[in-house]
Formats: C-alpha cells, structure tokens, sequence
C-alpha cells in the first residue's frame, strides 16, 4: 500500500511554466477537459441551474440585477472561452493565465470591477490518495465565476444548500457564496487531516504490535502530504485575512463576519497540521529506537551464546587434542601427555568445570540485566 | 502504565466539522448530556444558587442591575436552550456553533452588547489522563454565562470563593468573574504541568537505574501532551492581551490590572512547557546515547570472548587432527606428521603457548580500555 | 556521477574581494572574455540588431527618443568599456564595482538618471551542472542596458520575441523589456527546480529498488544546490517587492502589474525550494533507516546461524575428546570416562539431541519474527 | 559529580501557585526564614547601617528626603511585614504576592508612587549547583526596598561600593542602586557562564582522553543550566529596555545611560548562552561519533579474529574427522578416507595452506584500512 | 593539526568583567602591552605620520582643522592615557570601559561631540587560527581615534592607501577613514571565510579517499569558528544600518553612500557563513552514514564468513566424535555408532555435502547483493 500511494500522490507535480513563455498567456493543454458550465440562477425566491455551451452572449443573459449568478466552469479544453473572458468581461490576461496555470498558491487581488480569488482544494479520492486542485474564484457585483480542472471536486454540499435554500445563501449575495465554496474547500482539509490522524493512530498501533518497514514509508509519506497541506493552509489563512481587511465593495460587510469564522478554521488547520507533523516524527522517533532495541536484543541473543559455548568448546577441544601416551612408533612412554584423559574421573570433573563456567557466566549476565 | 495512557489521551482528538454544514448551524450530538443549568445570584452582601431547567423567562429574572448573575450552564443536550439564547438574548449563531463545536482556540471577540470568549481547560483526571474541554463566556453587564460540555471541572475553588465572599470576588463585577475563572483554568495548567514535570523527574530517575523500553515511550506521551498544552497555552496568551487592550466597557478597569497577572502567568506557562520540552527531548538523548553504550558494552563482552578463544580453540583443532605417524593399512612411518604429539613436554608446551596467547589478548584489550 | 557533479559545482565559489583594494575599483580579471556587444533597436514596428566593438559614442548613437534601445554587453575584458561607462553616461563607480564583481545578491537601487539592478542566472549547463551567474542592469529611460560575464545564458527566448514583436515586449518600454528578461530569469529557476525534482523521484525510486551509499552523495548534492537557489530567491523576491513600491518614474505603471506575477513566481519558487528539501530530508532519513534494517537482517541471519551450530558444535566437541576408556600403558580399564562412546545406540541418541535443540532455536527465533 | 549536580539543581522546580487561590494573597510558607531587615541611610556624605525588627514606623523614620534609603529585607516569614507594607506604603497586593511567590520572571512595572521590578539572581553555590533567587525591588523617590527569599546572596561588592562610598553610588539616587544591583546580579551570571564554559572545555578535554558515559551527563546538565539561565535573560533584557524607555520620574536620566551598559550586558549573556549551547552540542555530536568510531572498530577486531580463525578451525576440524582408513571390525582397507592423512608430507601441507590462507585474509583486510 | 587549532581558537574566551566593579571603570590588565601610538596626520596634499609617547597636548596639536588626524593607539598598558581622554577629550567612562574591556559586539553611538563605534577584527594568524580582536573608533569632526589591545592587526593595506593617496581616502574626512577601516575588517571576514570553505573543501575530499575521525573534529572547529563569526556578523550589519540611518553631522553622506556597500557586504557574509555552515552539518551527515556503511560492510564480511564455516566445522566435529565402534573393553561391537565412518566413500560424500552447503548459501548472500 505504501509504496502505491506513494507513486500515485506524485503526479502532476512537476506541470510548470514554459520559462521565456510571453506572460499573459493563456496555457490550453492537449489533454485538457471540454468544459462543463453550469449557470446557477437564484435569488431568495428561486433557483434554477442551466447547462451552457459556451460562455458567448452571457452578459445579456445575466444583465437582471435582481438574482445573483453563479457561472461554474469544469475544464479548459476550449481556448475561445477564455477569449470570450477577456473580450466581453474584460479580464485581465494575466488572470486567465493564472486560472489556467493550476499550480497558483491560494490568493486574493482586487481589479476594480471585480475581486479575483484562489483556493486550492485538497481532497482523498476513491483510492485515498490526496487530489490537490486548484478552484479560481472571479466576483462581480452579481456573478460569481468559478473555475476547476477537472470535473469531480467537493462541493457538492454547497450545490444541495444552494438549491434547497436553507441559511444564508441564497440572500447572502455572490460574496457569500464565494465564502460558502471557500469555507467548504476549507473545511475539506479537516476531513482529509482527520484522515491522516487515524493512520497515524494506525501506525502507531504498528509500532507496538510489528514494527515493520512501512511504518517508516508509510509515516514519511504522511508527513509529505502534510507538508503540501501546510503550504496550502498558510496562504489560504493570508488570502482570508485579505479579503477581511479589504474595502472592496465586492465583500459584502456581513460575510467578513463569516470570513472571520473561516480564518479561524485555517489556524485551526495549521494547528492540527504541526500536531500531526510532531505526531509523524514521534513515530519515526519511537521507530528508530525500536530499530536500535532490536539490534541490542540480537546481540544479546548473539553474545550470550557465543560467549556460553565458545569457552566450553575450547576445552573440548584441548582434550580432543591428540597428544600420545605413548609414541606409536618407538612405544616411548609419554606419561606428561594429557594425563587427565587417563584419569579415573577425568571426564566427570571436566564436565563439572564445563557447568561451573557457563553458571558463572548465566549468573553474569543475569546481573547486567540482559535476560529481561 | 505507558500504553494505557497512550490510548487515553487518543480520544476526542478528531471530532471536527461536518464539511459542507451551514455555518452558524448548532450542533449537538445524540450523545450530549442533558444540560444542567446553576444560576448564582449576588453581590456583596448576598449570595444564592439556584437550578433551572432551562433558560426561559431568564431575561426579566435578571433584570435587576444592583445584583450580578452567573448562569453555569453544563451540557448540551438540549437545542431549545441554545434558542433561547438566540431569540430572546440575540446571541450570534455563529458564536453558538462556536460554543457547541467543542474544538475552538482560546480567542476573545466583541459583539457591542455582549462579549465573547473561549477558554480551554486542561486537567488530569483521575487516572492522570489529560482531559482538554473547552469553556465559553458570554458576558454582558452584569451577567456571565459559561458553557462546558461536561459535568466535571476544576472550578470548584472559584464557586467556594464565589459562596465565602473573600476578597474581590463578589465586588469586582461579572468581568472579575470572568476573569477569576480564566484564571482558575490558567492556574489548572501550572498543576498538569507541575505533574509532567515530576514524571519528567521520575522518568530520569529510571534511565539511571533500569533504562528501558518504556523510556523511550512515557517520554513521547508527555511530549504530546506538552505540545496540546502548548498549542493553548499560545492564543490563551493571545486572548488575555486582546482583553487587555479592548476598549469594551464590559471590562472593568480594575480586572485589567489582574489580567495582567493572568497574562504574565500564561508567558510562565508557555516557558515552562518549553522548558520541560527540552527535558523530555534531553531524556530521550540520554536514553539513545545509553542504549548505543550498552551496544558497545554487549559487543566488547562477545568481541573479548570470541577473539581469546577463537585462536585457542583454533590451536587445539590442530591437535586434534588426525594425521597419522604411520599408516594402519601399509604400516609405513610417517614422521613428519605432527612430530609434536609424540614429544615428551608437547601438550605442557602446547598449554603454555596458549596461555601466553590469551594473556598477550588480554593486555591488548586492557590497554584498549574495555574492560572499563 | 555524483562525484563529477559535486566537483563541478563547486568552481568559482570563492573569487572574493581582494581586502583592502580600494570601494568602486573596477576588477578586470586576467581571464575575462572580450566583450561581445549587441545594439538592439527597437519601437513597435520596426526592430535591428548591431554588433559594437565598445560603448563610446553611443550617447549620440542611441538619442532618438522615439526608440528604445537594449544595450546587451557580455565579457568584461576592457577596462575602457567601464571607463566609457563612467565618463559618458556618468555611472557611479561603486556600481560599475557591483556589475564587475559577480558575487552580489540579487538588489535594486535607484540612483535618480538610472536605475541599477542585479538578478542572479541559474541554469543546468548541458553537464547537468549548475551554473550561477550575475545579470546586471543598467535602465534609463529608453534604453537598457544588460551585462554578463560569460556568453553563454538562458535568455534566447526573450530575444527571440523582441524579434518578432509579439505580446507586449517592443510596446512596454525599456522597464518592460528589464521584467521580461527578469521574468525568464526566474522561469529557469522553474526548469532547474523540475530537473532537480525528478532527480529526487529517481533517487527515491532507487532507495526501494537498490540503496547504496550513491544516494546519500547525490541527495546531498542536490541539498546543497536547493540551498544555492534559496539563497538567491530570497533576495529576488525582496528585488521584486522593492522594484513593485518603488516611485522611480523609470518603472512603467503597467510594467508592475506584471511584476506582481514575477514576485509571486518568486514565492512559488521559495515555495518548492521548502518543499524539494524536505523530499531531500525525508530522502535521508529513509535511506539511514534503511541502512538499520540492513544491519538489523544481517545481524539475524549472523545470530540465527551461531546460535544454533555454536551449542551444537560443543557437543560435538565434547565427544571428540578422547578420554579413554583404559589407560594404553598400564591397561587400566576407566569405566567412567565417556561411557556413551560405547552405548549402542549412543551415536543416534547424540544425534536426536542435536536436532532437539536445533528445532527449539529455529521455533525461538521464528517466535521472535526473526524469519520475517 | 555528574550525578550528585543533577540532583541539587532540581529542587524547588515545581513550587507552583495553589489553583484557585484568590489573586493578591501573600503567600507564606511555613518554612520562611524569619525577616532580617537592614536599612542603610547614606547620602554623598554620611552612610550608616541599621538593623530592624519589622517596618513599622518606618514612614516617619524615612522622612528627610536629603537622605537615600535602602531597605533590605531577607527572609518572608512574617505576615505582619507585609500588610505594614500595604497599609504604611500603599503597595498594591499583587506586588506583595509576587514578592513572596518567588517564581517570577523578570519585569518592571510602574505604580505611579513607586516602581516595581524583578531580578532574578542566579550563582553557584560553594558546591557548584546553580541557585536561582528571585530579587524585588520596590522604589520610591529616594527610598529602594529590596526582598529576597534567603539570607545568602551575590550583592556584597555593591554593599561595600555602597559603605566605601567610590564612584556614582552614592549620589546617583535609589535608582541609580538599583540599577548598581541589578548589574551586579546581571554580572553574575558571566561569573557562571565563565564556570559551565570551564566545565564545558574539561568536558571536551574528556573527549579526547577517555570518553566515557559520564561526557553525556555532564554535557547535558549543563545544558539543562544554559536553558534556564536563557530563560532568564531574556526577560532580563526586556526588562532592562522597559526601564530604559520608560517616563517614569522615579528613574533618574543618568541612571538610564548606565543601564544601556547593563541591557548590552544581558544581550552579551544571551549570545554566550547561545554559543555554549553550540558547544554543547558539538560536544554531544562529538560523544555520538566517538561511540560510533569505537563500535567500529570492536567490530573490526572481532571480524578480523572470526574470519581468519573461522576457516582455518574449520580445515583442522576437516582433519580432525575420524573417517577410517580400514573397518575395526571387518577389517576392510577404506583407500579413499582421508588418504591425506597417510601422506608423507600431509601435515606440513596442510599447515602450509592455513598460513596461506591467514595471509590472504590479511593482506585483505589490511587492503580495506582495517588495521589504522 | 586539528586538535592544536582547536585550543589554539579557544584562549582568551572568558575574560569578563570582575562582578561587583564599579561600571565605568578603566580596567588595565598588568600584562597589557605599552601603548604604542601613531599620529597620521593629511588632507589631500600632504601626509606624515609621527610616533607619540602619550596623548597629552594632542588638543593643541590637533587644532588645525584644515588638517585630518589619525591617532592610532595600540596596546591599552597607561591609565594616564585614558585619564587624558577623559580630561582633555571630555569621553565618557563607560566608553573608556568599553574600549578596554575588550570583549564587546560591535555597536555605535553618539553622544553629541563624538561617536563611539567598535568593531571585531577577525583573522587567522600566521597559525591558521582565528584572531578576534577589539577595534574601537572615536570619531569626532576632523580626529579619529582607533583603540587596539595588540600590536598586530589586518589594516596595513589602509595606511598604505593613506599614504600613496589614490581614491577618496585623503578627501573624504575623518568618516570616510574610518568607513575605510571598517569595511577593511569586513573584507577580512571574506579571507577567513575562503579559507575555511577551503578547508571543507579538502575535508569533503578526504571523506571520499579516506573518512577518519579527524573528519570529525576538524569539521566541528570550522563549525565553532563559523558561528563566532556569526555572532560578530549580525551586530556588524546591524551597526552598518544604525550609521546608515544616524542623523549624526559626523558621518559624512557621501560616506553613507560607501557604507551602504559595506552593509551588503555584511549581509553577503552572513549568506556565505550560513552556506559553509550547511555544508559542515552536510559533511558530518556524510561522515555519520559512511561510517554507518562501513559497519555494515564489517558486519557483512563477519557474517557470511562465520555462516558459510560455522555449519560446515559443525559437520566436520560431529565426525570428530570418538563414538566407538567397538567397545574396546568388553570387544562388543556396536554398528550403529557412526557407520558412515566406514563407508568406503564417507569421506568424499561428507566433502560434497559441504561443498554444497557452503555454495547454498553463496548465491543465498548473493542474492542479496552482500557482495556487491
């Protein structure tokens, strides 16, 4: 499991700028998804979602003050909507470049129209690896754009409140729904941290039960992806306190106390994330010693016999020793040769000396503790 | 004792939102406790509790400026209380999630007519367990509320204070209330941390005298703790500064004088956790560095054995061969085959070399300092 | 490879200043390359390259104010050239030192008539070795001027769009031309990062396949190198916030708005600089707890096989000596010598007994999960 | 020594504050030392000493306001002190109960009538453990208390200076002595950095000579001292800048000159701390590659032992077999056991293999650098 | 050569103030050297330098203002020296303590006439090891003082400038000499440092031919030496800035212009001080994880000797063993006892099994790459 997941939380890291590329650019790859819109039409009263083609003709289409818009774009496989962007909504080039270039840090700047906004969305998928995409947020008065990669994310909750219309959000204006999405995005990284913090607990089981190698794969690999979180979180808690401390006409003023509310999320979030990054290096830690006191217990394991038998089978070796009675030869008598094999009790009184050494040295080593 | 603890101080840790919820929604578990209300009224001169069932008709009870009122509430089973607190005091729902979602940072916030604060109480339970609940304030003129999830406390002494009516507990106004529990609960860290250190204490004691596994792991345990201890004892900081310079005519000038003190008290605290964290983190130096000792000690009691007696036994092996001074089948002589068995003093000469052998290796690994 | 690497990359770390020489002394060392200089000139519509062989006379050369002109000078083996510099254009000496010296952090200064800046060129060279060099820019109003040490770099692709004139690069001004090259000064930073973090996918994919001591050398190498590039983002990012508040007129209003991009590439590149030395580090810690498993196995396989021949080959041992069942000189029978020598089935006993406390070991060890 | 210094420098770590004891409550243990009270009267001219039962009357005795006071209480055990000092002086009872709760960081506080400030005096004692002393001072216009715990102290040379009369002390004013105290206690803490860099320079002497376990105790201990002593000076320097920019009337001007000489004092203790926290360090890095080295070469000198004596018992325990050349009890000639045996020269060969092979074995080890 | 560096680098660390002393107080050690003090006088046209006993009449002397003066004194050995700068200059006592305490950060200040700066010069002697000496500078409109307490120093390259005369150094004024000293002090840090990235150059070297402990030791001296160097580089860019930044009429602008350069100088030295420090700690993780390695090759070649012959003289003694095929005694056959003894081709067979053990487990150890 380690080593897949460990392969799978690598891909698309390294999708970077085409250095000397014209800045501004707007950046279709090959492989990218037809895009999916969603118009959402709502106002206290009603709601309604339309699916959209393209992005033509729809400032005359959301030109009634009266309901807010949310105009939900999922793939950029079509270059002319960008076009449509920049020519109709007027958007900043370097803005489109940025929703296209998805590896942009969570931020927040103002463009006198409109507020342009980025969250990055951390979820486990099916197979429990971490997605990490990038949701562009683009608020005017009363159209909220937003735009993902991919077509899954999750947000799905933010669609049923929207469309049931419980709460705040269909009265809040497009600044709450924006704050809703981004409050939702938020509050995935718990789910994925709480995620996290079982493992952990699982591995530290391991770690008592049988410590293995994959408790340092697995912890390591665990660390990484709090280590991307973490990057996440603190510029998401900077774009926060951005947007609380804007004068944008955009925010609308009771949102930032919502906001407020989200900001304190993400120290949250920076607090788990250093409490399960201590968590991780406790567990290699703990590991590491384990290592060390296994190592101890083979060598001790190791010395004990050794150092038991070694002696003993010396002396068996000296009186296995074929020094001669008598030379076989000139039949010369050699009476100093080994006389305790000729011994009556010889044997007996040389097994006996055998157990006393190894006694000795059990006693011994009991003492020193290394039988515990 | 390491184990069981371990698993202890695991629980609560990853309650954390529903993503996707509603802000501002309450929420309370099917397994809350039913709330237990006591109303204390007095001032000077008089003192009295009473129970309630829940917080109706509250407003005009209270209404009576001259006499202060703190109304405890524990428990949270019970979602018209949080109701009536919305209805009939105007509270802000997102303080009420605040309240009801257990897992919020010290924090101190101002609402005009009321203002709000959030400490976290950490005590050792009976089974030395580190129990983390929060606290919450409500604080109007002459009204506190408080707010905890469970029945038990350590707030006991601020009641009996609050009954005897020493000092400026019954003078001070709801804010020298506030701030006697603050305290009470900043005073509780001193203990838990007073304990830590003595296990601290205790735990190098033991690598002195039996250094083992279970080092390596009470060790970890009081690290984490110190680091949730940390992790509060951080923004409790914070909200005592914020209360400090607040300008909100809930807070008494002369309370602030005390804050003070409490704010100095959280700096002690937060230096002695650092303190105690380099303890632990020397501790566990000690007890790598002892275990690398006895892994040296291990291998130079099998490195002396086995190098004395490997050669011996390597000289007797000689001996003891089999090559034969003539041959059984043709009877010829062979006199080169091992001559020195055959020598009148061969076996004395034998042992003699060997003891010479042995003493040489000993003198050797004296020299070396292993015998030390 | 990884010795090669380490080897290359370390030329030209200590050309430091002479002590003692005397501030704004222009250095010319004896090696320095004739310089190479290229007039560009160049509006919106028209655009032409000129090969100089020294500045003089440029100050009438490139006084149509209608045009903008890049004066791009690489090699600094003339003196006279930064004498010119001097006496024509009135260039402080202490920044004529800074361009000469190619050991400056990235930084910004106004000086009133020009601006001066310094960006630091980073690039694989095609050894795959890291080259560091020094861009400095000299920006009037309508003319800018570029100096590198060597001819080789990574600025084509700048050149190759101010030749055919898409985008902004021939309409922004000289300020704008100065971003653009800046700008692809910190996209190499982006392909070097990249290259660096396959390198790290390689190495860790060798760290499960076949770890050896290569892996220490090359990640520390790459350690070594992400501290280089850190060192130099640092300063540029502080270079582009100071080029973003700056009131020089000398930078175009338009120009900051695209060189708010290049700060945020900036904090992105400080960004996967943490992010690279912390796969480094885990990259380490992996491979040395690898090594301790290692030693670990070994250890076992090593005590797994003395412990169970060791006892076995002592009772061998002891029935290879030779006491004798009567005396070969005197005749004398010694019953009690070795009396299971002559058993009948004393062999086979012997032999069950071996195996006894063979299979016993093998269960221990299995037991233990030493088999694993 | 190692052992007994450890012990003595924990005591009194965790006298902590009851939880829930009211807030401004003279806390006396009931092992306080009886009050010693000296008061010293002097101005430029006259000095004298006087020793007082209790302060009582002490605010008409201090009248003359053309004479400087200094109160000097040591020892807390008398309940009655403090409330003269609450009644007579008006010192608010937080100050008292800071004076006698003597786990204080340094501060510098101002009432208005009087300043109040903390000093924490930290020496050896004559057996080398570090004491760690809280000092308050409480001054007024021309009178300085000052209270300390115990009878023993670091002041004496200030008492002197202050009977000798030579230099500022005694026409600088009462703060001008305070200031004097508080430098002799900020000196003192050279007098022990001085003494831990000593131990810390024999301890790396150890290294080199005989490392043994001791080293690591050692080191730690002090470094255990250095955290404390850092603990200490850091408030200590923050409190030196408070008085140095405070307004308060009771500091005199000059004064403020000579404490800039202490605050640069403090910021010389810290950066000593630091640089013998890296020695200590390095110390314990040393120790670790020390223990390392030696495992090394133990290691060294069993396999060098083990790997030429393994084999060459193993060709002696060859010939040592008894296969045999005829069948004792058939008599039936077995030609192809062991025919060496029977050979002419089969000893001498044999031996002669063993040598070659042992020197192999050498040559291959020497090859490796086994034997520097 | 590592070990004398090492209590080379370490004499004169603890020569601190004598607690209790008066501040303000000229300390004069009996062994100070005699001063020896040299009288530069210039402007732009002319220079001498003439030999002075004290420094009593230099008011006189010096009164042309159209004249620079130098006075350079060395050796602190005449406390009539600094009574003469007390009473002819009007200097302050804590300056003449600071200038003869002699182990003060850098720092600068004014007091009106003058200001007082000291800087740390450091170098390595003839020895290799490092020098940090006090330089102290008293600057007033047209006079600099500078303060020694040795004879020998790194700024001869300035009083040649000053004699020859080229650059600014004549005609800049008192402050653009005492720039020039300053930034000739920083310019030996520059020195020191190449050296010691030298060093580690060689150091790293020898850990690929041959790592040994001395790799250690040498590695952790730069490491000390580094951070003395730190400590004396943050307040040296520190006190850059505060000249920068003073309104003093002393500190000529255009000096400041200068000064600026000195303080990137300062920065680009804690840059490089912080560089060399990784790459120490990175030597140091190399030398740990090659002598890790080298372990684990001992280790292997131990293990696989003893596992290949351990089994196999296990073999060989049991057909060792004497188990008798006659009794010898009563002439009772016993055919059981070790048949295989007189097998015609026991020998053989018994050598082939061995052959085959022993190359089971080669490709077992093969296989798992020990050999490699």
């Amino acid at each position: 499991m380690a080593k897949n997941n460990r392969h799978k939380s690598k891909k698309h890291h390294y999708s970077l700028p085409m250095p000397g590329s014209s800045p501004g650019l707007v950046f279709i790859d090959e492989n990218s998804l037809q895009p999916k819109i969603n118009l959402h039409i709502y106002n206290a009263d009603t709601y309604k979602v339309e699916k959209l083609n393209d992005l033509k003709g729809l400032v005359e289409y959301t030109a009634d003050k009266k309901l807010n818009y949310w105009v939900e774009v999922k793939g950029f496989g079509s270059i002319s909507m960008f076009e449509t962007l920049s020519t109709d909504w007027n958007i900043n080039k370097l803005i489109l470049e940025d929703i296209t270039r998805t590896y942009q840090r969570p931020k927040y700047e103002e463009y006198g129209d409109y507020d342009f906004a980025i969250s990055r969305m951390l979820y486990l998928d099916i197979e429990n690896c971490l997605e990490n995409e990038q949701v562009s947020f683009i608020l005017t008065n009363n159209i909220l754009f937003t735009f993902q990669e991919k077509y899954e994310d999750c947000l799905e909750a933010v669609r049923q409140r929207l469309m049931i219309g419980k709460g705040n959000i269909r009265i809040g204006g497009s600044s709450y729904l924006m704050y809703a999405l981004m409050d939702m995005i938020v509050d995935a990284y718990f789910s994925v941290l709480s995620a996290w913090g079982e493992q952990l607990d699982a591995i530290e089981d391991r770690l008592f039960e049988k410590p293995d190698k994959s408790i340092m794969y697995d912890t390591q690999l665990i660390k990484r992806n709090l280590i991307t979180l973490r990057r996440v979180a603190w510029p998401e808690r900077d774009k926060m306190n951005d947007i609380l401390r804007t004068d944008s006409p955009l925010i609308d003023h009771q949102t930032k106390m919502y906001l407020r509310d989200a900001y304190d999320h993400c120290i949250q979030i920076i607090d788990m994330v250093e409490s399960l990054k201590e968590i991780s290096a406790s567990n290699i830690d703990m590991y590491l010693s384990i290592i060390s006191n296994r190592m101890n217990e083979i060598m001790k394991v190791l010395t004990i016999i050794s150092s038991i038998f070694i002696p003993l089978t010396f002396i068996a070796g000296i009186y296995g020793m074929n020094f001669s009675r008598e030379d076989p030869v000139t039949g010369k008598i050699l009476r100093q040769n080994m006389p305790e094999l000729y011994q009556e009790h010889g044997y007996l009184y040389t097994m006996i000396v055998m157990a006393i050494i190894a006694v000795i040295q059990i006693i011994y080593f009991w003492r020193k503790g290394w039988f515990k």
